[in-house]
């Protein structure tokens, strides 16, 4: 019961919905042909299916081990897996090349990403939180900063961490505790006890380079006094090698319901020697870099496990022999019929595809977005990418770890009592995911985040943008042919403009009354979105089929678009009506009632 | 954070809303006066609260051990409880007092079940089967057969198993291989393998009565040469004492992602010896008494589970102080606000509210008909009760189990991080529920012995009777103080009888439209009949305020009517919609396109 990665899906995002060679003239594209992004998935599949896939089950039963040396050894094969991930240059895919990565367009690492999230989370969260430590250093790193960490971070020989979460603040990160007392040489003592520090120890890397959140002695306490710091497990020698060793150490490891592979650590640091990044008290702005990254990466694996989830559940569907089609045997020489002929267990299987391969487009055209808001020549298309990347970023996090998780919920449901039982995978996949919906902000952060930041930032702009681009779509395909998938999304529009105008003028006047709105919006965005998605990817499919493709993807897309409005976005008026009603019936007891 | 037993709310429910004492004049209730009922409920308490409460999380950590000698072992301190269990005469509290039984009301033992399932799911799984295997054998047994078994298992001193899933057969049971041979002196050589036996070995009984579906040798092949025999571990010897061991045995045990305190057992018969329950072929409609039994039992474990979830994080959110409100800070002399002043808390905590009461009441609502179904001296009273129970049964095990496990993740949302470390209870409660929504018959299959079976059975009285009885309600508390009640509950009853005029329509023409809505009206149905329980609460509540009662309790279902009404019944819409577009779309692919 191998996980397939889906390669075929990236190929028809990447070369029919996105159309990628259109961006062939831009220099960040330049080594994005289509032939090579087809080498990459392919080699990709075969990695993370081959190579990461088979040590899923074995982490998740083994975990991670913890030893009084405050040593941590990560399950077996995991090390030789992680070789080979780095010897393979992959998790530098998306990285400059300056620093020993590809430069290859995020959107193209994006599908190593989700293979790799679905073969193996747990695993692939050593190599993401590297990335993420990469991308603050080279944000607000000095020079030499990013000379001595960013090639050894970026080629993946040291792993990196975020140490911000401590026992008494995780969400607050201005009642944190840990002090940084300067030496006068440019150096601190950074002292203090972090939690659920993700890789925080473990034995797949030479060096490991810590980013901690500290409060400088004598800064303001609250967010302004948070100073963001370098901690290297052993520190660097004169020729940058893994020198003198630091005093941070793991005191030991969490026990988790999921993502048993990777090490979870409480980190104590004891007068470690730490390294200011950026300016003194200013160290929150370069860690959301870590962080925005990061609940990108999140979504990513809502979707990543609904998928192997998926597939797991489509297999076993097809496999399991029981009852009979109410319309009459379909498998008439077999005792029974395979339960896939359920309408039931195939509504479960097509909320999942509408799911994830509507996520995935969504992700997709974000992280597309994203790309350009640095590479495109074009400054109204850079101002647009930037925006919907804030824009959008709570919402795939959110949104799709949500219904992320219902899917693999959803397939476990399709195993009957099978998927209740540690011999099937799929509640490795339900257990993982669930933490999707938590770390990096909890969804009702995200929730919070957009509806109190992104929705007002420069004016509105990006969601004023984002409806202005709904209408222009829906107005241009009112055919016959594309009415059945932009009627509903405009409905769904202007459910979502009418919430948000009922933001506007009801979360200033009482602020609970956004707090009280803020995750059925998110959701109203989210099915929204994924209608937009569906309705490009539904026109995209029209017109290779009407230019004689054959491929059976395209009515697949096609099939599970009509699925889609015709059975998941019916959601968003009950939303609606409920965001509506405001914060009165939701903040009427006293909290001594609960 | 201890579990405390919902003492209040059961008094609430069974003195002012179901006002037992209206029932005081009939026999079967004539030992549950009032009184008596709060001090049941009161020691109900005490005792899972006290003695199964504390060993709910042992039994998750250690789980059972299976032994080469095919014992098991359950986990440290379930013997002991056990037998406290027993000594206090607990799981017979509904049984007939001719067979050890106290000869309560369910509505009263309902209390007493769902305490003990939210203390300890895995343990009150023992007794909970136990009682299964008691009924079937009160209803489907010989005379002699109810002499030997039922004074044992009605006193619980003997342990109950039902044996009915082979690993090529679960819900398809017609598919079942395990022969049963006649001896020609009254008894059977069974042979089969069984799987997923909850309770099938354990350390807590003297012996062990399998209730073992198998097909005599000749019958014909489905559902109709399925017989029911009585299986004990050991054979019981003249004075009706443990005697010869038989041979079946317990060849291991599942692995499972929750209950692992509870061994579920593959067994082995191997010419095991066993005895017929009523008559040869009709094995499946005897079981059934177990199933319906098990069902209703299942729905009030989805409610459990929410309930002990839902404490803990309404315990965490007032404890952990993190951010400040968004209205200003409500805690101004401390570090930060406790959490529970942001409104997406809150929704969480009362969309738990709103489904754990409004659940809890609809199955004491219902159990009371069931009471009535064979108590009450009026014919029509009779029927009406057997209608609701045959028709509530499906709708209480899918719709609580699904919502249930709902309110267990949001309770592991609450507590962020923590929640998801095994430091905290939640992740048991979620891991627990979890196969509430599986075992006894998948949600699925709920749903559509919903629309398959129970809408239409009796030219669909039951449902029929149902509506009048809303109708009734509606019209009847169409004053100002009870509209915003009776409006909404009304709203929901038209899109309920919609969505059943559509599927007499379309269910007929093309039964896959039945299967494709049975999940949606399913769900129709439970949010409609919670909307009743919670009407009928307000009412309550409303007259006790005006007469002069000032318990909290009180307000407090009036703030969780409204807020059910605004922001949990508005979904409804959506699955009417949803519903009505038919098989279609959900059908279109063609299998091997999964």
């Amino acid at each position: 019961m191998p996980y397939t990665p889906p390669v075929r899906d990236y190929a028809f995002l990447l070369r029919d919905l996105l159309e990628l060679e259109r961006y062939a003239n831009l220099p960040a594209f330049a080594d994005a042909s289509m032939d090579v992004v087809d080498q990459i998935l392919q080699e990709a599949g075969r990695f993370t299916g081959e190579v990461l896939a088979p040590l899923n089950s074995v982490g998740d039963k083994e975990g991670c081990h913890w030893a009084a040396d405050n040593s941590v050894t990560t399950p077996k094969g995991f090390k030789e897996a992680y070789r080979q991930l780095v010897d393979g240059g992959w998790p530098g895919l998306g990285s400059d090349p300056a620093y020993g990565g590809q430069g290859l367009p995020h959107v193209v690492n994006l599908a190593f990403s989700e293979m790799s999230s679905a073969a193996n989370m747990a695993f692939s969260m050593y190599p993401g939180l590297t990335h993420g430590a990469y991308s603050a250093i080279k944000v607000g790193g000095s020079d030499a900063q990013k000379d001595l960490y960013l090639p050894k971070l970026g080629s993946f020989q040291w792993g990196g961490t975020m140490n911000l979460t401590e026992s008494h603040c995780g969400t607050d990160l201005g009642l944190l505790r840990t002090k940084a007392v300067p030496q006068g040489d440019g150096t601190y003592k950074i002292s203090g006890q972090k939690i659920w520090i993700s890789g925080g120890e473990q034995d797949l890397t030479e060096n490991i380079v810590h980013l901690v959140l500290a409060r400088i002695e004598g800064a303001p306490m609250g967010t302004r006094g948070i100073s963001l710091f370098i901690v290297p497990k052993f520190i660097p020698d004169a020729d940058g090698n893994p020198g003198v060793r630091n005093s941070v150490k793991c005191l030991g490891l969490e026990e988790k319901m999921g993502i048993h592979g990777n090490a979870t650590c409480v980190i104590a640091h004891e007068e470690a020697t730490g390294w200011l990044i950026g300016e003194e008290n200013r160290g929150l702005s370069i860690m959301f870099v870590m962080m925005n990254e990061a609940r990108l990466g999140v979504g990513m694996q809502g979707i990543a496990q609904a998928e192997a989830a998926y597939q797991a559940a489509a297999e076993f569907a097809k496999d399991r022999l029981q009852g009979r089609s109410l319309t009459g045997p379909k498998n008439p020489d077999g005792p029974a019929d395979p339960i896939i002929v359920h309408p039931d267990i195939r509504r479960m299987l097509m909320d999942a595809r509408a799911i994830v391969e509507g996520g995935r487009a969504f992700l997709a055209w974000t992280a597309l977005h994203g790309d350009l808001a640095t590479a495109s020549p074009d400054e109204a298309t850079r101002q647009k990418g930037h925006d919907y990347m804030a824009l959008m970023t709570p919402v795939l996090k959110g949104f799709l770890t949500d219904r992320g998780f219902t899917v693999c919920s959803d397939a476990m449901q399709v195993h009957g009592g099978s998927g209740f039982t540690e011999h099937f995978p799929v509640s490795q996949y339900l257990r993982d995911c669930r933490i999707a919906l938590i770390y990096e902000g909890t969804n009702g952060i995200q929730a919070l985040d957009l509806v109190g930041r992104k929705l007002a930032a420069d004016g509105g702009r990006g969601v004023m943008g984002f409806f202005a681009e709904l209408d222009a779509f829906v107005d241009a395909n009112a055919d016959d042919e594309m009415k059945p998938f932009t009627e509903p999304l405009g409905k769904a529009k202007a459910e979502l403009q009418e919430a948000t105008m009922w933001l506007m003028q009801n979360g200033l006047a009482n602020p609970d009354n956004a707090g009280a709105a803020s995750t059925d919006y998110l959701h109203l965005f989210g099915l929204t979105a994924l209608a937009y998605m569906w309705a490009m990817m539904a026109k995209t499919a029209q017109a290779k089929i009407a230019a004689g493709e054959s491929d059976p993807i395209y009515a697949g897309k096609l099939a599970v678009a009509r699925y889609y409005m015709a059975r998941v976005l019916p959601e968003t008026s009950g939303r609606l009506a409920k965001l509506k009603t405001g914060a009165e019936t939701l903040m009427a007891l006293p909290a001594e009632a609960f």
